[in-house]
């Protein structure tokens, strides 16, 4: 909270920081705590008030930032946005810290466009929401793919707002990462709903009651996840299924006669179970569990037509 | 492992069970094991065998296994199987515990033909595999709704071979929670699959690098449940929302880009992320979480078409 981190006697690595949202204030807030000399510019300007008051210097456009520090981090809304505001600056020799959620495409191309302007690149998935910067208890981390020179280098300034992990060379490997878990999750909060919409109709069930049964059982089956993984490594995927797909395709129909007499909507667990009657139709893989839908994922012809 | 368990001289409640498929013979094993005296009974003969080493005693017809005890435990392939064999038993002043997965129409149709037949009638969802039958420290436990004094006077009998949560009188009850924790973990299954999909194509991302990444997010994730509750009671769907649906419907986008740029199908993430675009164009819930999706899914009005 000191008012005088940004002197010249620092011994902390300079950070220059775009956008000052949510997530870029709670950022810029670590790193002036830690006692970082610390550049920020947002495009619409007061956005830096507060932050200049814990002693941020606030520059008057994106251009002047970046040529304020080596290390520049950018965490705006969307991918065009980081090319908007980047566009007359000169990055030349600067370290390029994306922490702007993007699709691994959008990572990189931006790679490129920052290696053709003579910086180092290092993109970021940020898994943690902004109350969760600054707060190691909390979990939060972020994903770093890129320039592995550029994160070894920085890694303690990196470190500061939450835990890192760095997941190879490969530019979009962040995103990657980022996107990945987002949808398993937004899959995950799509069977939660899909719960409590089956029990919504009763009041006799409290939600609350519930709540624990839920994802107490969420949390146990989570552990399916190394059981996949061993057999996507093995490719057996067999190894040590206890339900199989001819079990689990039973079920499924329990599942979705169980909605239909809810009068509960099945578009969040019909289009898996649709993929399970699918690779059991193939034939030879009755003893399999899901692991096989990976694939069929991966391969339009061996999925069913959506209706 | 005695032999000598089917005596009068036990104390052991005397048990009843038709069914030895994987989870009968499971479950009959522990009964043995406890001491019960117990007859069973199977539809293909020689079923029995293994527990009849053990001390059971086999019965030639499910009638004459009926008759045997007071207390009979069903745990057969579907609901029409528990009406094909207790056909032409008399169920007169039995306590009839039926561990057959069904919906809960099911459960609550064959609880009041049970009643007709002079019995009392308790469903039971088993959310265990045979694996953890018998072994307490597995986790595996067993939903009970239905006659709430024929689960007091057997409690100690039925939660030998795993734990007991009883859920209610309604006989559908039991049923309603099996097949709401299924159904999440159905929806969680298809993203951990999505997941592993978008990142198979890429040689330097090992599977098993990735899954405790996985697992642990989804963790961390499903505690999301508590707050779906509480919105839920309070009516209040802005309670406590960090990441509301204006961002996460933003963040989809980025989802179903990543996967197409992967060629991943996105059947698994799209239909959740259509009901969280079509709640937000509906206006005035731009604050919320995904709670409101709750509300319609059970109002197919309110759902959009799905292509
Ligand atoms: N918030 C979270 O929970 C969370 C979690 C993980 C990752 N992230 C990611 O972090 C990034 C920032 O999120 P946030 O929550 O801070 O978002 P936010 O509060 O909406 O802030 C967006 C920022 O982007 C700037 N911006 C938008 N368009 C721009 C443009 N064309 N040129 C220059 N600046 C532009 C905005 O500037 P103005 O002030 O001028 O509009 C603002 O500084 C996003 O990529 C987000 O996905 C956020
Ligand atoms: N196994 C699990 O992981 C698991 C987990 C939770 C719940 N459950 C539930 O437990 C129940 C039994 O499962 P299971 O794994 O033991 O199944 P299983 O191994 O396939 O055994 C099925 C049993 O049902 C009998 N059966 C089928 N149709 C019949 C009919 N018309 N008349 C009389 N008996 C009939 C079979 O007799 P035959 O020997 O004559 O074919 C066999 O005893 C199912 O409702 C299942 O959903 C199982």
């Amino acid at each position: 909270m000191a008012t005088d981190t940004h002197t010249r006697t620092s011994d902390k690595t300079p950070v220059t920081l775009l956008g000052l949202g949510a997530m870029g204030t709670a950022l810029g807030r670590v790193w002036l705590d830690a006692g970082h000399p610390l550049t920020v510019w947002n495009r619409t300007p007061g956005k830096g008030d507060a932050l200049a008051a814990y002693g941020a210097r606030v520059a008057d456009s994106a251009a002047e930032a970046v040529a304020a520090s080596r290390l520049v981090v950018v965490c705006l809304l969307d991918d065009a946005s980081v090319g908007e505001a980047l566009d007359g600056a000169d990055l030349t020799g600067k370290d390029l810290v994306n922490l702007t959620t993007g699709t691994p495409e959008q990572a990189r191309a931006r790679a490129r466009w920052a290696e053709e302007r003579g910086a180092r690149f290092l993109d970021g998935g940020i898994m943690a929401v902004p109350s969760m910067i600054g707060a190691p208890e909390a979990g939060g981390y972020v994903f770093y793919s890129g320039s592995r020179a550029l994160f070894d280098e920085h890694r303690a300034t990196l470190a500061a707002p939450a835990g890192t992990s760095y997941v190879g060379e490969a530019p979009g490997h962040a995103a990657l990462h980022d996107v990945a878990l987002l949808s398993a999750m937004t899959a995950m909060m799509g069977g939660i709903v899909h719960a409590f919409a089956l029990v919504r109709g009763e009041r006799d069930i409290a939600p609350k009651e519930f709540a624990p049964l839920l994802s107490g059982w969420l949390v146990a089956m989570a552990g399916s996840v190394g059981q996949t993984a061993a057999q996507l490594e093995s490719g057996d995927y067999t190894e040590g299924v206890v339900s199989n797909l001819a079990m689990m395709t039973a079920g499924n129909a329990t599942l979705l006669d169980t909605a239909g007499e809810q009068g509960v909507g099945t578009e969040l667990i019909a289009p898996f179970a649709e993929l399970m009657a699918a690779r059991l139709a193939e034939g030879g893989h009755d003893d399999e569990g899901t692991t096989g839908i990976v694939d069929m994922l991966r391969s339009p012809a061996r999925r069913p037509a959506r209706r």
